[in-house]
């Protein structure tokens, strides 16, 4: 199935972008936990495209409204179902390249596994705006485990072949983690960043698009969280992470680079300090075993360039069965990887979730 | 739960590599299916140590006896349970050290979590050892894809910092995946390979370990297999890919590359040739919108260096609560990618089987 | 958890008798399967209360709205969710006796399990209302299951101690389970209908309760449906029958009567006619090791009284611990049966979904 | 699928029963639990055949062997495996008759399911031996819950028609119950159990076999196990039991009595006493909303004759697809009850493990 994940907490999500709406079913939630839908608005206004001029003029609200499971300003325990119904929905701009695939979208796939019936508007269900209940989601479960001290934090490690510096591996503050939180274009290098926008709006121009890689840290970590095999940290954690439109990797602590140093460079020794186990450096971001092990847990998402970009573009035409041109109208985003921080921050929420008690 | 995985076939893992057997349970196979036992063997003897000079002299037979589910020669269709006794075991090689936590092992994140109680040698539940197993089910699964013509190779696309040239994406035969679960170090510039026995057993030498890169490509899958969200074919796969020990990154098609790209350049545009659907590039690596379009599957798996040197490491002693040093004796792999290209196909088999009918 | 279920097909339900709404999501239906929204409609219709002088007068509309899923009148294959928003509420009933816990609800269960968080009012959660979505999704399984020529039908086989006779075993006409859909109180035999009629209404002004027995086939059933083990046909059904508010026993084929017989009265012998194996009778039910047989389905549900009369009953004060005495003024049902056949008609077709092809 | 079943603690099942061996996989048991193999055995041979006049004379030592999972003399928290293997089977008993469909047995459908490829000898997967895993898996459980004051007990409520009085629905002592589980026979009228085994004696002479009800009640449960909707007490239960071979009816409380009964005689009102609630009758037999009250959890289930009796019965010839008589040769049970009821006990066990912390 597709809609339905998780096993402490479980979620249940539906809608296609120019449908009715879109949702999700929260089921698992302890009774009891204050809601601070303030916290889970600006959350959500971090997705919404139209903040900035760096991405698509196209707004969404993503006004959500909670049907169940909340009570007296409280969850009640039981299914908390949330929809965002859809409005400032454009359909007209897909009617007339229906048959037309959009090179790297879902539409040639979605049009096969679901024999053509599938809604294709906007992109349907493989919409990333069906992101938007799972950043309701993950608010939730953040200021969760803002409560018992863990914090969730991202900076966008790259925009294209620019490169921002890393994460210190060995300790992050949750003063840090929440500032990022703030921030409209969160880098740890202000000039950098700067570089970083300039790009964007210059691919803009060109009708173009850039992709991009988050990197996210999870401080305050017990130890003891995730398997050791099928349903270790990594593997939940890239499962949700994989289910998000545009990515293409994902790296746990040093990641790739951990493949090319020697075990004696890459191990992470141990010592105790105050009572507490740690470790001299963090190649294994946090994890050993499938496991938390109390250091930062490090990760980083890659994220494909926009596919939807202006240029002219090779494709086919699913009922002519021929050769065709597409040239993709629209207001679509030069760079969607600003917007994608809180979607991946509440995929690690989410599932870190999955573990703590 | 760590030891259930799956939807359309399901299994259960068990096992302590010092323990009495490890095996698994496969729930959901079609009866009727004729087994090669001769290619399960054959499987299983890639994954073994004791293979060759570059990896561990220490010998595990995987003998598998299956125990249901398989009469005269075919599957029942009932759950099909295969063991494998533990032999050949050198249990005193741990009784010294259990208090002295390995670096980079799951020792300390283990113990932490089963609460001292875990079976501790040898790795327990965490050792590399119950990989066998899931090789086991694998090479079924690899045998019913076969019979469909769907093939999966892999060869080593880096050992530390050498690396090897990549699959041609769009296009790999069935008979050079099949060729390469021949070889015993399979790559695809014999020179290369040979640089990275090399450099493997230079590492052995030096008491050191040496990680790397495995490239996979799966070709012939039908379009339409995946869901658009929580179960795309990237998060099937990559959630059982990182159940495996050592894997610290995942990434499908140009992974962490496209992100370097621009749209205009990574999107994978559309043709139709002799009435098939294909695309000019293969960046997404055959899957868009979570689900296969037909072009190969190709994905890379990163793997750290073996955690077991034997040379000296700062740790702890978890009962005294103090500072220490660990000396792994003991007869380990300098490099396990050659013994993890089995692993990694029998993930990329059994994530397949979830979705084909 | 408690809100999903499902394998093949995934509902997560969701809502409290008096929040915002009610609705479920369904996630796993085929694309392209057209549906009778009037079906639909007719399905709630029967469930709804206030339809006739036997049930109380309150009003529940039970307007669905399906919010995504669906598109120009056929499934999508997405994930369909379908809300009914709460209206016609009389909220202020529950104000006052909230801390009285009503006997036979789950008012002192839902108290303890939700550590008081939960919406008490009219049931929460844990109201009859809650099987209206039920019967939704029941409806869409019913449709699909009728077109492959698969008919569910049901009778009161009991109300209190005025028993009508039994489906035949061997044989049921499609015709006769479409009728007894059609009918507000389905009974085979007219005149001990009229008296079940007249005891109802003798309970309502008694201020008291009455329950009864729902017997339900289902026919044309292909064979092989089910899993001999944890998923038998038996297990399935019962899981989603026993989830319906009120029911306290399950029973298939001659159900607790079976248990009188000799294995020589007992068993179904087996004959072939016109290349259909069939049995000479159906003590079973129509399902052997778990799995359907072909012969019709037969299964019994015992529902027991209506929990909420008008009578004064002993309770206890949940805030002031301390025994008391509660009225339960409000508008109920003197018996639910009649519309709880479409609830138990809509978990056989959801299990029997989970089982079809 | 079949063999996998459960949220907190997960069963893997397989075997057949003239397969090599038959198992379960239980993964979800916290680690450092002292178990006790003395009483596992007990719960086993409670089970196994062989052990009375009443039963066939056929043999199962049933010695089981744990692979996984269990260490210095406790749980380790990772899955533990536990195997027997097959040994006094008769096989050639099965070869001659083995295309004619025994009647009320799992062949016929067993064989259209399997496509014929099912293990075919002794019911192969669907024999009742397959239980003894389950009673294993079943008898760790209840030590688990005696640890913590809960306790399982059962007696045969009745064989065929005769029946024996009922628990004492408000309360059920633990000595009470443990009692029972030490009887060959368990009873509470000592008469109407000699009554019950004579009838059992007599229907072995007569080459005929006899069914009949198990009740079971377990004590001590705290308050608010049990979810709403889809995983009732009820419905997670009864899923279980009807797993259980034979098994064709399952109530609880009153069960089907229930239903006769007006809603003032059946509601159970509360009262507070010792600042413990309860109600002063029982009807709902512990069980409100889905969720557990406190007050002993009373259930009952129907087990229908043993099919396999040594009169000539009317069967087909799956081969030769015409009409046939079969005579069962071998040796089997007139009566499983007394066999059945630790599998009954087990069912219960694991069903309350899912929802105890």
């Amino acid at each position: 199935m597709s809609g339905v994940w998780g096993s402490k907490v479980r979620l249940s999500i539906f809608g296609e972008s120019h449908g009715k709406a879109i949702g999700i079913n929260i089921d698992g939630l302890k009774p009891g936990i204050e809601l601070d839908l303030n916290y889970i608005n600006k959350e959500m206004r971090r997705r919404a495209p139209g903040g900035s001029e760096l991405s698509t003029p196209r707004k969404e609200e993503d006004n959500f409204e909670i049907l169940s499971g909340y009570f007296n300003g409280r969850t009640t325990g039981t299914p908390l179902c949330a929809i965002i119904y859809n409005k400032n929905q454009h359909s007209k701009d897909y009617e007339k390249t229906k048959n037309l695939m959009r090179p790297s979208h879902g539409d040639l796939t979605g049009h096969v596994k679901y024999q053509g019936f599938n809604d294709y508007r906007g992109g349907g269900h493989f919409s990333g705006r069906i992101t938007a209940p799972l950043v309701f989601a993950g608010a939730i479960c953040k200021q969760i485990l803002e409560k018992k001290g863990i914090f969730i934090g991202s900076h966008i490690k790259s925009i294209s072949k620019i490169e921002d510096v890393s994460f210190n591996m060995t300790e992050i503050e949750s003063e840090i983690l929440k500032g990022l939180n703030e921030s409209k274009f969160p880098v740890l290098t202000e000039e950098i960043g700067i570089n970083m926008k300039n790009s964007i709006i210059k691919a803009k121009e060109e009708m173009d698009s850039l992709g991009g890689v988050i990197e996210t840290a999870v401080n305050n970590l017990p130890v003891g969280l995730g398997e050791p095999f099928f349903d270790s940290v990594e593997s939940i954690l890239s499962h949700l992470l994989f289910s998000i439109p545009g990515v293409k990797g994902v790296e746990f602590g040093e990641g790739f680079n951990i493949s090319k140093l020697k075990g004696s460079e890459a191990n992470d020794g141990f010592y105790i300090e105050n009572e507490k186990i740690k470790t001299y450096s963090n190649n294994n971001g946090g994890i050993l075993g499938g496991i938390t092990n109390g250091m930062p847990l490090i990760f980083r998402t890659a994220v494909k360039p926009t596919p939807s970009i202006a240029k002219i573009q090779n494709t086919v035409d699913i009922q002519k069965r021929e050769n065709a041109k597409i040239e993709i109208k629209g207001r679509h985003d030069p760079c969607i990887i600003p917007r994608a921080l809180p979607v991946v921050e509440a995929a690690a929420a989410i599932a870190i979730i999955q573990f703590i008690d």
